[in-house]
Formats: C-alpha cells, sequence, structure tokens
C-alpha cells in the first residue's frame, strides 16, 4: 500500500522549499528576527536584480530620463513630476550630469541632490550619471562617496564631453568611460550597480564601428552590470547592435534608449550634440510641419510608437528607456499605447515608500504625516534603524526639526496668487477659513469661483480613500471641525481594493477610522464631555493638544494603537500605520506652523486676515480620534453629532448633560 | 465665544497621558523599539507591585501555599496540580523549604526545582521559601544565585528550625530571618520581593507577644516586601494583630495565612509544630467525627470559608493565602464559595505563558508546540532573547534537543497501564492506531470500553476550540489522517469569547484555519494532486515532511505565516502565533520521535503492536495545512474531501484527474 510520493527534495533545514524565489531569502540572511516580512521583493533587491527578474519572468519595462532643472523652481516642478511620472512604474529614473552646472554640490539644482530626491522623497530606483574626464581621482572618489551616503546606489558611468576643441589624454587620468568603471569597482567593490551608454551606431569618435564595440566590451569586462544606447532612429538599428554585441560575447542586458520626437529645435539640437543623422524619410515629414509643435509631437509619438513594438515584438528587448527632456505628455502617450505604462500599480504598502537603501524594512509609521510623506522622511533621515513590524516604544524617536518650510520638495506646487485665491484674499472671520476647508472637501468652487485644490496640510486634492467620507467630513468642516487628515473604518477588503488596498495579492486589509482636525477650545469642552460618556470611553481613544502642548489623552501607557494592517498568504502581519502619542506631539508642532508658514504669511503683517490665522494658530486645539471598533459602523460621525447637539443646548441642558459623564 | 476647556495637563512630550496606568509607560523605558504592546500589565509587574495594583483596584485575591514532594511521581503529580489550580488565578504560590530534603539541589523534588518548574513551566508567580540557620553565608548565597539563574523573583525569608533540642546563636551567622532579609538585600540589592512571615499570636519562642512584634518590624525595616501569617483559628486574632502591627508602624502587606482543616491527622501534627492551640469550641466539634475524613472536611471548609469572610469584610484584608497541605478540593472549595476563584480566566495570550522574567516580553510561538507547551518552553530556555512582534527570520532557531521524553514535567499523566487500555494492549493493524485516534477525538470508548483522553501529542482532552472542529477530525482520522494539531477559522469574534478569546477586552481576534497530520505516503500522492490544483494553489500554504527530513512546501522564501492575531483597543497588533517552515523542521523530529519514545515502547520488542508503531514512523509523512482565505469558509475539510474521492478513483480516473493539476 506505500507508493513513494511523486517529488521529494532531500532537504536540510536551509534549503527546503520548492516554490517560491530564492532572492528573498537570500536578502533575509542579514535581516534581524523582527525583520519585515517580504512582501515586496523588490524592495529588497539591487536594480541589476530587478532586471533579471523582469527579464526572466518576461515583463516589460520602461526607464525615464531627465537633466538637473535650472532653477529651484523647476527643481519644484520636476519633483512633481517624478511623482507623477513613478505613478506608471517605471523601473528606475536616471539624472544626467553636467560638469558645468557643479553637479555633486548641495545646490537644489544639482544632479546630486535631484538623484537624491528621486530617491529618498520620491522613492525611485535611480541612476545617477557622472562623467570623469577633466576631473582628478579625489574628486570623482568624493562624488561617489557622496552618493553612496545619499543612498544612491546606481551609475551610469560615462567619459563626458572633453573641455575645448582639442583633448590630449591623460597619463594615469580619466581619459574614457571604462576608467571610471575601474575606478569605482577598485573603490567601492560591488556596492554599487553600474550602467555604461552603447552607442547603436558606434561613438562618433570611435576608429569603426567594431572598435567601439570592443571598447563596450571592454566597459562590461572591467565591471559594467548592463548598457543602456544612445538613442537611434530605426529599431533595424538596434537590433543588429544588439546581436554585434553578442557575437563579441557581451552578454549583459542592452537597453534601447527611446528619443521621442517632441519638437523640431529639440530634434535639432539634439542631432547636433550627438552627431547622428536624421533619416531621410523623418526629415521629409517634420520640415512640412516644423512651426507645428502639436503635429511634431504626434508624429513623435507614432513613430515612437511604432519603433517601440517592433523592438518589443523582436523578443530582444525586455525594457525601454526614454529620454524625456524632462516633458511628461509625449513619453506617457507613448507608454500608454504600448501598454506598459501601470495604471493602477499595486502599492506594496499605504504610504509612499522611501528607496533609500537603509530603509529597505522600515514598515510602520505615525499615520499624522500621510499626506506630507516627504516631510516624514526629512525629520527621519538621520534615524539608523527604521521601526518594521511594530513600532514599539518610542519615547525618544528623535524627530528632525523642521524649520524650513521652504524645502523645495516640500513647497508647495502653488504659487503665491494661486493660494490665495483659493485661501482667501482676505479673510473675515474664523468661518471664512471654515469655508476653505470645507470646499477643499467638497470640491465646489469658493466665493470667488475658485476651486480650492489644496491645503497647508494637503497639497494634493482629496484622496480616493477620504472621498468616501466626503458628505461627512463637508459636514462637519462647515461647523469648525477643520479636518486635515482621515481615514474610514475597512473590516477585511481585498488587498487588491482599488481604493483601500495594498500589499500583493490574496491578502485582507483592515482599518480602524481616523478622524485629525483643529477645533476651537469652545468646541473641546463639548467634544470631551461627549467622548467621557459611557458609550465612547472603551471605544475611543483621543488625544488632544494646543499649540503649546497642553494635552489630554486617553491613549493608555504612551503606546501606539495600530490603525491599519494587512493580513496576506503565507507572511507574518503587516501593520504599516499607527497612532503615536508621543509622535503626535512631535507632528502637532509641524501642523500648528503650517498655519503660520504656509497661510498666515500670504497677508500682510498685523492684516485682519493675518490675525484671524494667527488667533486660530493660538487659540484652536488639534485632535486626533480613533474607533477601535473597526467591525462597527464609524462612530466618529456620531461623535461629532453628539457635540454639536451639545453645542446647540442651552447651558442648562448643557449641565444635565453631564449626567452622562463619569464623574 | 473661546472658553477654556476643562482640564488640560501643561504636559511634555514625555508625560502627558491622563488616562491608565502609570506602571505600564515604567516597564517599558527599558524595552527596545520594537516591543510587545503591554496586553497584561501584570506581566511586567512584580509581586509587590501586583499587590499594590490589586490592593488599589480593590480586587480580592489568594495564594497557595505547596511543599514539595517525596517522589518523583508526586513531582509529575504536583505539577498537574499546579496547572489545575493555576486556572483559578492564584496571584502567586510559594513553596516550602525543607532543609533535610536538599531544598537547593537539582533532584526533581528539590524545593529550588518545584519552583522552577511553576515559574518557568507552568507560568506561575513564585515564592521560593528560605530558611537560614545552620547554612553558611556561602550556602544561602548559592542558593540565592541559583534561584535568580532559574527566574526565581521572590524569597519567602525564614529563620529555620534549629537542629536538636538546644541551639546557640552563632557570631556573625545566621539567627535570624532578620539576617537573612538583610543578606538578601545587600547582596542582591533589590531583585527579590521579600516576605516574611507573621505570628499572629506572637512566635512560640519570643519572649512577648510585644517583642515579636518588635522582631516583625525589624524584618520589614531591613528590606522585607510583605508578611504572611502563622495560621489562626480566628478572624479576631489576624485583626487584632494586624492593627497591633499598624500601631508600631508596620505599613507593608499582611497576608492572613488561612488552614483549612482537611483531616484529624494532618491538624494533630500542625498543631503541634506550630505550637499553636486549637480553640475549644473546634475541639469539641471535631473529636467527635475524628474518623469521619468526609465530615471533617466539611466541617474545615464551612469553618474557613466563614472565617475568611469575616476577613474579607473587615475591608483590612485584600489577599487570602492558603496551606493546602498539596490538596486540591478543599481549598478550591473554599476559593469558589468565596467567589475569588475565577472560573473563567481570561487568557493573556493563547498559550501558557512563563513567568521568567526574560521571557516576559515574549509574545509569538510555532504553533507546533500548541498542546507541548512545556516542551517549547524546555526547548527554548537556553534563548536570551524571545521573539516579540513578529517570529522574523529565524533561520537558526536554535532549539534544544529533548533527547529525554521523560522529563518529570513533560512525563505523560497516566501511568502505563491507563496508556495501554486506551491505545490498546494489542495493535493488529495501521487501522487499529486509526481507531485510537478516532475515539480520542469523539470521546466514544475504544472497543474494549476505555476512554481515550489523551494521546503522544496530547496530554489532555480535546481543547474546547478543538471541538468546534469534532465532526470533521473523526471524519478524516477513521480515514487515516491522523491528527494532531488543528484550529478553525476565526474572522474576528470578541476577545471574550469563551472558547477563541484571549487578551484585554474591547479586542477582536483572529485565525487562519489550521491542520496537522499523519499519514500514509499513498494518501499524500492524492493529497498533492489535489493541492496543486488550481483552487488550491494560492489559497493553501502545505509543508510535509517525513522522519528523514525529505520534505515538499509550497511556502515562500520560508517566511512565517501568522495563524493567529488580535486587534485591541490603544494597541499595536499582537500576533501569537505562527507556522514556521523552519521551526516545523525540529518540531518533526519531537512529533516522530512521541510515536516511539510514548507509544511503541509500551510494547515488547518485536512484538506486532511495536512493529506496527515502528512501521507508521518510519513511512508516514507529518503535514501541516494553512488556509490563508480566514474570512471565507475552511477549505482544508474540502481538501481531505477532495483528497478522499480521489483515492476511491480507480487509477485511470486518477490519471484524468492530473488534468486539474498545474504541469
Amino acid at each position: 500500500m506505500v507508493t513513494e510520493p511523486p517529488c521529494v527534495s532531500n532537504g536540510s533545514a536551509s534549503s527546503r522549499s520548492d516554490g517560491g524565489s530564492s532572492s528573498g531569502s537570500e536578502s533575509s540572511k542579514d535581516s534581524s528576527r523582527c525583520s519585515t516580512p517580504i512582501l515586496d521583493a523588490e524592495r529588497h533587491e539591487r536594480l541589476r536584480e530587478k532586471m533579471r527578474r523582469r527579464h526572466d519572468s518576461g515583463d516589460k519595462w520602461f526607464s525615464l530620463e531627465f537633466f538637473p532643472p535650472r532653477t529651484a523652481n523647476g527643481a519644484v516642478n520636476l519633483i512633481s513630476r517624478f511623482d507623477r511620472m513613478g505613478m506608471g512604474g517605471p523601473l528606475f529614473i536616471d539624472v544626467t550630469w553636467h560638469p558645468a552646472g557643479d553637479p555633486g554640490s548641495d545646490k537644489e539644482t544639482s544632479s546630486m541632490i535631484i538623484a537624491n530626491t528621486a530617491v529618498n522623497y520620491c522613492g525611485l530606483e535611480t541612476i545617477l550619471h557622472m562623467t570623469c574626464c577633466n576631473q582628478t581621482k579625489e574628486e570623482i572618489t568624493g562624488h561617489l562617496q557622496k552618493a553612496k551616503r545619499l543612498g544612491l546606489k546606481n551609475i551610469m558611468a560615462l567619459r563626458g564631453d572633453p573641455i575645448g576643441e582639442e583633448w590630449e589624454e591623460e597619463v594615469d587620468g580619466f581619459n574614457y568611460a571604462v576608467d571610471l568603471v575601474k575606478h569605482i569597482r577598485c573603490e567601492f567593490d560591488d556596492y554599487f550597480d553600474i550602467c555604461v551608454a552603447g552607442y547603436p551606431k558606434g561613438h562618433p569618435e570611435a576608429e569603426s564601428y567594431e572598435a567601439d564595440l570592443r571598447h563596450l566590451r571592454e566597459k562590461v569586462s572591467a565591471g559594467a552590470d548592463f548598457i543602456i544606447t544612445q538613442l537611434f532612429f530605426r529599431s533595424e538599428t538596434f537590433l543588429t547592435f544588439m546581436k554585434d554585441c553578442q557575437a563579441i560575447g557581451i552578454t549583459c542586458p542592452i537597453v534601447p534608449g527611446i528619443f521621442p520626437i517632441q519638437g523640431y529645435h529639440s530634434l535639432r539640437q539634439l542631432v547636433k550634440l550627438s552627431k547622428l543623422e536624421v533619416p531621410q524619410e523623418i526629415k521629409e515629414v517634420i520640415e512640412p510641419i516644423k512651426d507645428n509643435d502639436a503635429a511634431i509631437r504626434n508624429y513623435g509619438v507614432e513613430l515612437a510608437v511604432s519603433m517601440c513594438r517592433e523592438l518589443l515584438d523582436s523578443g530582444m528587448v525586455p525594457g525601454l528607456h526614454f529620454y524625456t527632456l524632462n516633458r511628461e505628455v509625449a513619453t506617457t502617450e507613448i507608454l500608454k499605447r504600448l501598454g506598459i505604462w501601470k495604471e493602477d500599480p499595486r502599492r506594496p504598502l499605504p504610504w509612499a515608500v522611501s528607496a533609500h537603501p537603509k530603509r529597505r524594512v522600515e514598515d510602520v509609521r505615525p499615520i499624522f504625516w500621510a499626506s506630507r510623506p516627504k516631510s516624514y522622511i526629512y525629520r527621519t533621515q538621520e534615524w539608523d534603524d527604521f521601526p518594521n513590524g511594530r513600532w514599539g516604544n518610542s519615547s525618544s524617536p528623535a524627530f528632525g526639526e523642521l524649520k524650513d518650510y521652504y524645502l523645495f520638495y516640500l513647497k508647495s506646487k502653488s504659487p503665491r496668487e494661486e493660494l490665495l485665491k483659493m485661501w482667501g484674499e482676505e479673510l473675515t472671520s474664523e468661518e471664512s477659513v471654515f469655508e476653505v476647508f470645507t470646499c477643499y472637501i467638497s470640491g465646489e468652487p469658493n466665493r470667488e469661483g475658485h476651486k480650492v485644490t489644496c491645503l497647508p496640510w494637503n497639497d494634493d486634492p482629496l484622496a480616493a480613500e477620504t472621498n468616501l467620507l466626503k458628505e461627512q467630513l463637508e459636514k462637519v468642516n462647515r461647523r469648525g471641525i477643520l479636518t486635515i487628515n482621515s481615514q474610514p473604518n475597512i473590516n477585511g477588503k481585498p488587498s487588491t481594493d482599488p481604493i483601500v488596498g495594498w500589499g500583493p495579492s490574496g491578502g485582507y486589509v483592515f482599518q480602524k477610522a481616523y478622524l485629525e482636525f483643529f477645533t476651537s477650545s469652545e468646541n473641546i469642552t463639548a467634544l470631551l464631555k461627549v467622548l467621557k460618556m459611557k458609550k465612547y470611553e472603551l471605544r475611543v481613544n483621543y488625544h488632544i493638544v494646543n499649540v503649546r502642548g497642553e494635552n489630554i489623552a486617553n491613549s493608555p501607557d504612551l503606546q501606539p494603537n495600530a490603525v491599519t494592517w494587512g493580513i496576506f498568504p503565507g507572511r507574518e502581519i503587516i501593520q504599516p500605520t499607527v497612532v503615536d502619542p508621543v509622535s503626535f506631539m512631535y507632528w502637532k508642532d509641524e501642523a500648528f506652523a503650517l498655519w503660520i508658514e504656509q497661510w498666515a504669511k500670504l497677508y500682510e503683517e498685523e492684516s485682519p486676515s493675518r490675525m484671524i490665522i494667527q488667533y486660530i494658530h493660538d487659540n484652536y486645539y488639534l485632535v486626533n480620534l480613533v474607533d477601535n471598533d473597526f467591525p462597527l459602523e464609524n462612530c466618529l460621525w456620531q461623535v461629532m453629532e453628539d457635540t454639536f447637539e451639545l453645542l446647540n443646548c442651552p447651558t442648562e441642558q448643557q449641565l444635565n448633560y453631564r449626567g452622562g459623564e463619569e464623574p
């Protein structure tokens, strides 16, 4: 009766799973006992591993190239573009290096700082370009050390353009990209993933196409992990190049660089720089329409789409690299038409992760910074360890100061004039502030007919999730409960839910209802009476604080309260969001300061408008409420109703109402 | 319009909660970031803090005194008694010290080892008695060091009886309990909580009642934390003593020692030892019934109940200490009649916690040892850190060997003859083994008319929770799916649920369905075919292994799977049970060995019965299954149904069946 089972692996304790991928177990080796369950394998992989995984699975990918902006305002806009284009799911972005623009400096427009922002604040896998000619070894090492310190993990190693017409090789200097590749491997071992440039038509300065291929092979042999090509105009050009590379033994990934033609002038400039020739058939189309930007862009999109289709259909191209020229429309359209723009990217966690390697295991954050993730990342950038599994005891979480409210990656996307239109050129009373909040929630235009698309605490329109609460939020804001953060309770929705879902598929997500708002001390008095009634006492945790730090709470023992969690197949539990009473005291400084820094300062000193905001800042309370009974109907709206009812009562009735209160 | 809110505390970041208790935050100071949420404050408190908390809250408590057993069998029985009487919720137990019985040794009957077992394996707060006369300072320090190492935290400091009739004080020696108290405080600072004895009628050897009170005050001044009194027969005796103590400035808790009269002889012996006089009215009742044990015990219970009521009603007594004489019935009855026996003690976690201080933060365990928690504690006793929050990466969890299956705290409560009656004097086939499992589940008597109340893997009858699955379990065991561990799926029941609830009230508990069983390789072949069908592939995690460690699993990346978790008000999430693929490989050694050690060895070598068990041990597989879709109906029974159906098919149909399988 005994038959051998069909497949058994003779296993030791350390290698005996026949399912899943091996990369996960590799990265878990160096983590401590209390490690993050590997929800999203990519978060734990280096770029070359991600590429390999995509190659193996056959998932096509894309990447995006940007150059550093010229002005601080340009930087603000570029960061917004990173956020928007990041939504489409690029495998990485890269930032070019302009030796003339002080690329390694701390200026907000430097290549280094833009790449740093992309990694740390936008959570994008990022390649920093770096050129080597006309630089000393020490300068280059300094740049690389700085890049490493900032959490950058990938370098595109380039020669760069020599200064002046004539150029002489320096003995022992960096004359070619291969020298930089060797230097990186020598000084930084395997820390960086290294990318090098390939020239499908051969480098313009190379002796021959064949000689250039040999140079490329040298760069790969010296330690480059993959190749991105210069632009080209015909898919055959790339495919031939790729076969030629393989023929001489280049086996690493070769990614075609796609240049969507977006305008007559940018094309001409590029051709001049790259010394490439535009094929006759393209010239013939473009010349007649050279003053019609829209027509050229449409043509450029068509051209790129058909070339990309040919590349993808060849079966030799797992990913496409786009020279965006820092523009959004054409590239996004091409990606959407190719079907590789992820319309609904699955969120690995409910908040925006940072791609800094030291934050790889981070999987818990306080809910307060939900709409200001960049501020949270900034204020915790000096931490050596990031909470994972539990928030734990955070009696001294050491949040960095947020003194500079004009840090470019935290700056409002809207200029002052627009903010004034949204938030009121002139405020006449606290009620006019209530109206601003109400309009933000409702989406209705304000009295002057302007839509309120942001608030100091929310630089973006209402989240889809918050929309679920719109009606109730509108009602309470009208009454001076000025909400800045909220989430509905969720009792086990699929992790793939388009609004509240996150994490891998097959799981279930949960939330406790949360509400955070500013309100007057009169309202607080009534609210507290309501909260201390028997029916809310055990169910609702509250924490109320004013700008001076005077506070009232019923959260026991200063312990954090998990308000978002997920249960996944074959995984430990993830609880990415907590309400932590200690962190709330740090957040309240920021939340109160935003009244002044973002709003009051729009008005003249001593002006009535400014004084109204100042009054609110000085006298209102910031409140957070959690309804612990997540399987039941959210009771926080009833708390609000009861509070309004109490406020409507004449004083005598209020006194009677105290009967419901605990002694 | 602005009024001041009714109550604000001017708070700094470190002290600003007005709710909850302060003791929690004190103990959380020394925990790391990834700390256990304080679910059960008592787990983090020392005995004197627990006493204070009960005193403040007005919750009456009780404690139980035991003496070490004479034989190893007596030790096994005493440990079972600890478990049973522990269910009633004693604040602590204490173990007496008998200088003649080598009390500090490693013998299983020593005071030290019995107290160690109570703390570590039964999870009871325990006081170890210790006497000091006729011992050297070094001996005493040695005992105390050993006690500390074993996790004992409380000492009852006694003088002990001098050897011989005459007794001389030793200069610099330990002549009185106060010397021991001083020594403990001097050598161990504040590590131990110290208890001392009080004599309501004065110590028989004291010059006077007043002189004895002064001695008691000295013991307290020297560092004792509380007092337990010698027995007495009238409540006035204690109340007078207590007032006299307070009058001379003794302010620590004084706990009355209650001696339920349980028999004529034990009373006489005690009176002789304690030199107490039995009041005339008691003698008059007892003498006429001295040969009727039951009558005396009933009288003793009545007497104790009425005296305890008087003590509790006085308002001066927060707790009662019982001299159990290692018996169960009388004390339990008194406690139940007084209403201080906790009929349904709330489980702080789904498994039995250990009271060793280093395990204070432990809150995650693999599910495999659910019915053998003492084995789990034994095998992890050398760990320095215990998982909390997450099981995490346990690629080398370093489980201690469990070679000695006869460790007295792991030994079956039933003697060999009883086990043979339950498990069969003679086995004729594998099917007769199936019958034993089936009878254990069903509760029906076996062929010989004996109930099967334990199995090698389960020393206790079916858990209430397992009863929920009884019908299905019975069905599959009949078919040779020999289940040893299981739990139903639970989708958010109140934490106070009498069957599956745990943790503080107001929370919700969840479970994934779990099933663990031994079965033949023929069944495994069919099971694997079923499991690899599309409909189970993502939903069910499986891990199958034989005694040689050959195994098949689909759990990805060797990650643990949380199968029990709870959500509580104002707390982070607790996930106390995981299915960990690495730990399973350690458990399987134990699980397979139990076939031989507990069952096969009941029979003669070479006997058919023994060979049947040996065959199962050598050829069967151990399987665990988790259904990840906890909100849906448990699919594991359908997996079993499908497997049986497949086994019923003729071979040709089996081949067709493979159509449903993945390639």
